[in-house]
């Protein structure tokens, strides 16, 4: 296996409508969908090798029975080292802005969230490796592209990247929602980091520790929260706001 | 039919663990799949009415091959009507702040959008009938509940229901990425209704003449556009911020 295994008629149709490169389709033996020739339609364009294989080997390639009788095997997204994030933006000698995401785990999100941290001028997202949605082609879908556009960097323990990025001298914010301080109230400046947690939790107490700054949006009515990534979107504008 | 037909295994069972009422499973008479035996047990535990039906059946109830051999009857999604929705704003005493959505399509976004609303204080979202998604399960999933808390509009023509809205005293602000006046720059007061315009053409020519104040939110790097959900999500906080 050279990269990774999407699987089911949807992901994979995005996928090889995406501009990751693509190697093998693999269709169940008795797989006969219009939606899936449409698909076999479209791996034959892109000159990717279409191989049948029955249903229990399909199962265990995917490693689930969820495939819909469709696999294609994708090129891995290339994830960009911390270190070498920091010490290319530090060579820009202009003020560090980055993402940090603990723990999006919803790949519209995490594509929404990487497409405004590029729209706001930040120069990377950082998101962990376990527990996490990583750059998956529904996700690189959501960004409409923006995976392409900014760094994005998957490390092993985001309160240990934090530590490094204060190091760094970078000032890390993280967006709580119980807190009183608010995010329309707080001075950014030099090099900034916004944290935002997962969708049912929020940030962990690891992380929040990691914290300098707690802060919260303002709520004027409703349910209480807001979606994960359009919180993420508000406090990454105000802040790309305020630093110019 | 007294409601409104769901279908496919997810949306059925989404919609089960939802607060609509229900009234009807249908299930293919194959079918013995793990996940639809979990949606029969939870339709049976809220008094739901299983039936049995054959796939042709089915297709023809669902009026598509996609139901993945289970469909189910709700109680349809109860809009308010535009007239009621101003006038009880109006009774307030308390200038009104709106949400025009123009045609958005995706169920996340429009879920996220109306959940951005009722957080930001608004009075109530605006919805076109047709060429738009409407309240359906996933968007009501996606709105985390905020469709129970805010009243949503369905219109047959937007322009005309801006029309009516000026006529009642309303200013309305248009969010168009390409121009240049900058949404910070702008002064919101009175009653206000911002219009949000589909996921990719933005908002209508004749929807946009209907706008009082065209705005953009200023981009600093990236692709080029916000996701619609997160674009609306920035700009009803501003004007929520500067409307208190």
């Amino acid at each position: 296996m050279k990269g990774e295994l999407i699987f089911g008629v949807n992901p994979v149709k995005e996928s090889l409508l995406g501009s990751r490169g693509a190697f093998n389709l693999y269709v169940q033996i008795s797989a006969t969908d219009h939606r899936v020739e449409k698909i076999i339609k479209l791996a034959e364009d892109r000159g990717v090798a279409v191989h049948r294989r029955d249903k229990a080997d399909l199962t265990r390639m995917c490693a689930s029975s969820h495939h819909q009788g469709i696999a294609l095997e994708v090129e891995a997204f290339r994830y960009t080292e911390l270190d070498d994030l920091l010490a290319s933006v530090a060579q820009t000698g202009a003020p560090g802005f980055m993402l940090v995401l603990d723990g999006i785990l919803d790949p519209h999100n995490l594509g929404a969230l990487i497409r405004s941290a590029a729209c706001a001028g930040a120069n990377g997202v950082i998101i962990p490796r376990d527990r996490a949605c990583g750059v998956t082609a529904a996700a690189e879908k959501a960004s409409a592209g923006a995976v392409e556009t900014i760094p994005v960097a998957q490390v092993t323990n985001i309160a240990q990247a934090l530590e490094s990025m204060k190091k760094c001298g970078y000032w890390v914010y993280g967006l709580a929602g119980e807190v009183s301080q608010s995010l329309y109230d707080v001075k950014f400046s030099g090099n900034c980091v916004i944290v935002i947690g997962n969708e049912g939790e929020g940030i962990r107490p690891l992380v929040r520790k990691q914290s300098d700054v707690l802060m919260s949006i303002p709520q004027f009515g409703g349910v209480g929260s807001l979606n994960a990534s359009v919180a993420g979107g508000i406090a990454l504008f105000e802040m790309a706001r305020s630093l110019r």
